[in-house]
C-alpha cells in the first residue's frame, strides 16, 4: 500500500489545481484559435469540417503538458492519460496501488468541436486505487472544480460543494420525483433491438414518464439534461445541481477526477447496471475501471432517513427503472 | 405601424441592456439566499421542497422590478411578462404591432431549483410584431447575450455572434449528421401513445440513429444536448455551439429574446412542425405565438449552397425526421 502523508497530498493537490488552471487555459487558447483575434493568419481558413484534427492535436498538447509537469515534479508516480493510453494496443485497467495521476486532457470533445461551452481538463490522481484528488477545470463557463480527500470540494475554490448546505437537503420522497436527472446519449447509435442506443432511450423514457406509467416504472423526473461532458456531469451532481447521473461507457480517465471531487463532496457513485436482487443487494462503491456509472448527490438527512439511506432508496429507485447497458473492456 | 428611429431603438438597447444585468444580478442573489452566507438568519432552514415557493416569488419580484423599470422610461410601450400574464384567464395571443416589451423574468425555472447553472432572465423588445431586441443573462454561468437589430449580436457585449466568423462555417453536407441537436423533455410526460413524450422521443431517436438506421431516418447527429433553458438554447444556437434546436410548448416570452438575438446572429427560426410538403413548402419564418420552434445556426456558404440554402435544406432534414407536436393555444 503507498503511504502519503497529510503534507505531501497537500501538496499534490495545490499542484494539481495549477496544473489544471494551465490546462484549461491552454484549451480555451487553442479554441480561441479558431475565431478569435488571436488567431494565426496562415489559419484563417480553417473550415469546421477540420476542427476534428486540430482537437486531437489540442488533446495531444495538453496532454503532453500535462504529463511533463507531472513528470518532473513527481518522477516516481504512475501516469495514465487518454491520449498516449488509447494509442496502446490494449485496454487493461492499469491502475494498481501506487500514487497514479488519471488525466483527460479534454473531456467533452464534440463539446469543444462546436465550442459549446461544456468542455473541460479532469485530473484525477489515485492512491491504494481510490481516487483521491480531483480537479476538473471548464474554461470557457470559468468554472474550477476541485476536491482532495479530507479538504473539502469547491467550486472556484470559494464555494464549498454541494452548493446547498446547512443543511444539506435530504433525496426527495419520490425520488426520482423531483429530481434533475443527467444522462448521455453517447457514441453507440446502433439502431438494433437491443442496442446501447435503445437500451438507454428505453430507461430515458422510464424515468421521465408520469408516475403509473410505464407499467409502473414512470419515474416523472423533475428534468433530463444532457451536457456531453460525464466530467462535468459529476461534477454538477457534487454541486448538488445534478440529483442522479446514470452512464456507460465512460473510462477511467473520463471519470477519476470527478468521482473524487462527488465523493470529497458527500456523493455516492455505484454501479449502472442493476445487480441481480435489485432492491436488496448491497449497494457497492463503483469500481473505477467497470464503464458503468451511477452518481447521487450529497444527501442530508431527513426526518426518517440518513443521508446515505436516501443516497441508497434512490440508486434502487433508479435500478429499477433502467437497463443493463452492454459495456465491456479486455480482461474484465 | 409603429416607427422608432436609429437613436430611439440603440437607446431602449442600452437601457434594456442594463436592465438585464440588473435583474439577473436578482436572481442570482435570490438564489444565495438558499445557500450563501448571505442567507437570513431566519431563512436558515429553507427546506430544499420549499423551493417553488421561494422561485414564485423570484419570479414575480423580478418580473415587477422590469416592468416597474419599463413603465417609468417608455410608459408608451406595452408590456407582457409571463407572471402577469399567466395570471389572466386566457392565452390569447397579445401581440401586435405597437411597442411591446416581452419578458420572462426566469426561464429554466426547474434549473434554478436545483441551482442548475442554466437559467437565465429574458427580455424581448417587439416592434410591428418583430423580435428586434433581445437581452438574455446567465448570472451563474455570467453569460450576457444581446441584439439588436443591425447592430450585432454579442456575448459579453465583446464576442460577436456566431463566435466562429471569418468565414462562418457553412452547415454540414450530411446534416443532421456532423451537428449539435439540442432539445427538451418538457412537462408532458403522459405516457400514452400519442403524447408529446413519445412523439419528441420518436423524434430525438431518429435524429440520433446510426444513417440507414430507423427506415432511413437515422440522423447521426454528433450530440443531443439537453439544457433545460429554450432562451439559452436559441442563445447557444447564435453562438453557433447548437446547429439545431426543435421544440414545442414554448410560450412567446421563452424565446422572444432569443429570437431577437439568433436572428441578428443570421440564424434562422421556423416552425418545428413538418408542413404538408416538407421537402418543397416554403420555409417560412416563424409565428412568435405558435408555441413550435425549429432553429438553426447562422451558416456560411459552401462552395454549392448560399449560407440560407444550407440552413433551409437542414430544416427539411430535420422535418423529415419529426413528428407533429401536439401543443395549440386559445384562438389558435
Amino acid at each position: 500500500m503507498a503511504e502519503l502523508s497529510r503534507e505531501e497530498l497537500d501538496g499534490i493537490y495545490a499542484f494539481a489545481v495549477n496544473l489544471g488552471k494551465e490546462a484549461g487555459r491552454m484549451l480555451l487558447e487553442a479554441a480561441q484559435l479558431r475565431y478569435g483575434d488571436k488567431r494565426p493568419k496562415e489559419k484563417e481558413h480553417v473550415e469546421k469540417d477540420n476542427a476534428v484534427d486540430l482537437v486531437t492535436q489540442t488533446d495531444e498538447d495538453v496532454e503532453a503538458f500535462i504529463k511533463d509537469q507531472v513528470t518532473k515534479k513527481y518522477p516516481s508516480h504512475k501516469f495514465i492519460g487518454e491520449e498516449t493510453y488509447s494509442k496502446g494496443a490494449s485496454r487493461e485497467y492499469l491502475i494498481g496501488n501506487e500514487p497514479t495521476w488519471c488525466v483527460d486532457p479534454l473531456d467533452g470533445t464534440v463539446n469543444y468541436i462546436h465550442l459549446f461551452p461544456m468542455f473541460c481538463v479532469s485530473i484525477g490522481f489515485i492512491v491504494n486505487g481510490k481516487a483521491t484528488i480531483g480537479v476538473v477545470f471548464a474554461p470557457f463557463l470559468n468554472q474550477l472544480f476541485s476536491a482532495c480527500t479530507g479538504r473539502g470540494a469547491w467550486l472556484n475554490e470559494t464555494q464549498q460543494l454541494p452548493l446547498v448546505r446547512d443543511p444539506i437537503p435530504s433525496m426527495p420522497a419520490k425520488a426520482p420525483g423531483g429530481c434533475v436527472f443527467a444522462c448521455e446519449w453517447g457514441k453507440d447509435r446502433r439502431d438494433q433491438p437491443d442496442s446501447n442506443l435503445h437500451r438507454k432511450v428505453e430507461s430515458f423514457v422510464n424515468m421521465a414518464a408520469e408516475v403509473g406509467g410505464r407499467n409502473g416504472r414512470g419515474g416523472m423526473v423533475h428534468g433530463v439534461r444532457c451536457l456531453g461532458s460525464a466530467t462535468l456531469d459529476l461534477a454538477y451532481t457534487a454541486m448538488g445541481s445534478v440529483d442522479i447521473w446514470w452512464e456507460g461507457g465512460c473510462w477511467e480517465w473520463d471519470v477519476a477526477a470527478g468521482i473524487a471531487i462527488l465523493s470529497e463532496a458527500g456523493g455516492l457513485v455505484t454501479s449502472a447496471n442493476p445487480p441481480e436482487n435489485e432492491a436488496t443487494a448491497p449497494v457497492e462503491e463503483v469500481r473505477l475501471g467497470s464503464r458503468l456509472y451511477l452518481a447521487i448527490r450529497p444527501a442530508g438527512p431527513s426526518p426518517t432517513e440518513t443521508g446515505r439511506e436516501g443516497q441508497e432508496r434512490t440508486v434502487r429507485e433508479v435500478w429499477r427503472r433502467v437497463r443493463n447497458l452492454d459495456y465491456s473492456r479486455p480482461g474484465a
